[in-house]
């Protein structure tokens, strides 16, 4: 086990200078150990993945894009054993630094990624998001974190998880920030903030720690001339549990595909919980998986109708604060199921939803979750931009 | 990982001089990494396990006894993961050698008592067997190896795995030292070779690959004088399969029980198949629990009734050689279940069962396995001798 708290990969030791002329050249930046930087090997967080691998030929696309744009690559940040988990505990890396609470977890599976920015060891670090992996870290280290619309940002050169819900994300300290990152991975200029209806989602609000709740509607009262007023609706009529459900089993069934050779190959070794999850992912039935997939297809009709392009929906990011580390498996399941269920609405809707530090709990980071129309990504940062602006 | 094919516990030296006087005291032996050793860690072979446990304080009932017969503790020897492996591939510490096919697996979970025996490095070695972990190793390496009556030798001081499965053996290479062994754990005399019966069990003959049950038999034929006319009887008419389930689902459902604590506590690192194995434990319903326990009471009225004080009842140990190493987890499930239905009858009968090298298939060593009557361990030793002064 490596020293506690260090968020780069053990043994790694990364510095590729970006171009020298490009609009990110004043920005450092770190990669979550899922992207391939070239002559290195790509750990997943695990030293059996690692030892099976030999080093990148090549750099990932949104490595390479970043250093083009003339940010320099600084570090390879420790990740969840092989990106499933919540929590940022490696039981073979250690536990990243949560700096706002440092007695709590950093969040996960993006974990080193985020401890990183937090600690102000570079300005933006890549993470990946397929079940919350971006968005968790981001409310429990308090930081901005964008899960992108699905689709938007090229997956080449990452260790997969589960393919129809994989994103890459990042993490900065500043919206500003945020949106020069955005307008270079979408090569698109910086948007407008195009809402003119806001809606929160009330289950998601009930489901969350009342304490949460409350600081985060307290944020919005106090934002209330930048959002006007606030429609509530139901996301899920049918229960979040059923999509909670739908999501893992869509998610940890497709991870069982893109890990089994590997596992198959090697018996490697796995924190307990991992394999655990691996080996669910591995028992999911066919018609378990199409029931799955007939809930998200509901979903995504039902959020393409939510959310034309005026429209923000806000949700909490998590329903609680960071947890403390070294939490027993039973507490940590416990928390695990209630995360997912937060987070599920982003793998099953494929919306872009970033995630703003918007309040404190307990002393500690919560964020709030603005999530927009397919596309909007650009637009959802310009919101932050804004809002950031009227605190 | 350790080099590879060590048998003993790495980073661990054990030398602990026996009595002055006693019956064992020209011999050395060592102990599976499941036995306490006063002032060592027990490790059972995972890392998590011995950072989460302190030194014993005192040593384990049987390596008590072997030190106060005289005999010296020359080491700790690897056991697969928390016991559970047929194999004896642990992936922290590496596969201990078999010297008798060096590209072949030691079998598993006492393999580096199997390993270090067959190699000479010692005298006699500890282990136990819950599922096979003695019998199997004993067939894979060409030693003796016995697994005694259940409940016979004390197991305190013993890391458990599933308790009314568990016993505990030893492996030697010749008869007579399994002999003299015999005669200290049980506090016994040498008793003789009582049976005028000897019964074939057919099934499972039938149930091991052809060459061997071929070599056995041919083995036996060769002791004809020794044997007499041999009765030829189907030990399970219900099947082999539901043994084998059941077998497997009383011991993995009371291994989960045992481990579940420290699971929950640690969230160890595991190879994947000994996670998935306790996830299965986990996963035994009480109704399957309870059918199993049923079978088990009917194999053993059955075998109580077929196996008098005076019979013999003969039957492969293994179904097959050694496996080559480094098999993937596909294939090593494939042999798992078949080395589980050929060795399932000793958990749920609980007869003592001596594995004898009595053939070879392929240049490599193969166990005939002879069950007594509850209690004719000595017996069975002293029928070993026999056939030994006979080949």
């Amino acid at each position: 086990m490596s020293s506690e708290n260090s968020y780069l990969v053990p043994g790694t030791s990364v510095q590729i200078p970006g171009a020298a002329e490009g609009p990110l050249r004043d920005l450092t930046f770190m990669a979550k150990d899922l992207f391939d930087v070239a002559g290195h090997v790509t750990g997943a967080g695990n030293p059996d993945w690692a030892r099976a691998h030999k080093p990148a030929g090549s750099h990932a696309w949104a490595v390479e894009r970043l250093l083009q744009a003339g940010a320099d690559l600084t570090g390879k940040t420790i990740t969840d054993e092989i990106s499933l988990g919540f929590f940022g505990q490696n039981a073979f890396y250690g536990t990243p630094l949560n700096p706002k609470m440092p007695d709590r977890v950093p969040g996960g599976s993006s974990s080193g990624s985020a401890s990183a920015v937090a600690q102000g060891r570079c300005d933006v670090a890549l993470g990946t998001d397929t079940g919350g992996s971006v968005r968790i870290p981001a409310s429990f280290c308090g930081l901005y974190g964008l899960r992108p619309t699905h689709g938007r940002v090229p997956v080449q050169g990452l260790v997969p998880q589960a393919p129809t819900s994989d994103t890459i994300g990042w993490f900065a300290r500043d919206a500003a920030t945020m949106e020069r990152v955005g307008a270079v991975m979408f090569a698109e200029s910086p948007a407008a903030a195009t809402h003119t209806e806001v809606i929160l989602a009330t289950d998601l609000f009930e489901a969350c720690d009342p304490a949460n709740a409350q600081a985060l509607r307290s944020a919005l009262d106090r934002l209330a001339t930048r959002t006007g007023n606030i429609r509530q609706e139901r996301l899920a009529p049918e229960g979040l549990a059923v999509w909670a459900q739908a999501q893992r089993n869509i998610q940890l069934a497709e991870a069982w595909e893109t890990f089994r050779g590997w596992v198959d190959a090697e018996n490697p070794r796995l924190a307990f919980m991992v394999a655990r999850a691996l080996q669910f992912g591995a028992s999911v039935t066919e018609a378990d998986l199409e029931a799955a997939r007939r809930v998200r297809e509901q979903v995504r009709a039902r959020m393409a109708a939510l959310l034309p392009r005026n429209v923000l929906l806000c949700l909490p990011t998590a329903p609680c604060v960071a947890p403390f580390k070294d939490e027993p498996v039973a507490e940590v399941d416990t928390v695990r199921d209630r995360i997912n269920t937060m987070c599920c609405f982003g793998g099953l809707a494929g919306h872009p939803q970033l995630s703003i530090p918007l309040a404190e709990v307990d002393g500690g980071p919560v964020g709030l979750s603005i999530v927009g129309a397919r596309g909007t990504d650009m637009s959802l940062v310009a919101t932050a931009k804004a809002w950031e602006d009227h605190q």
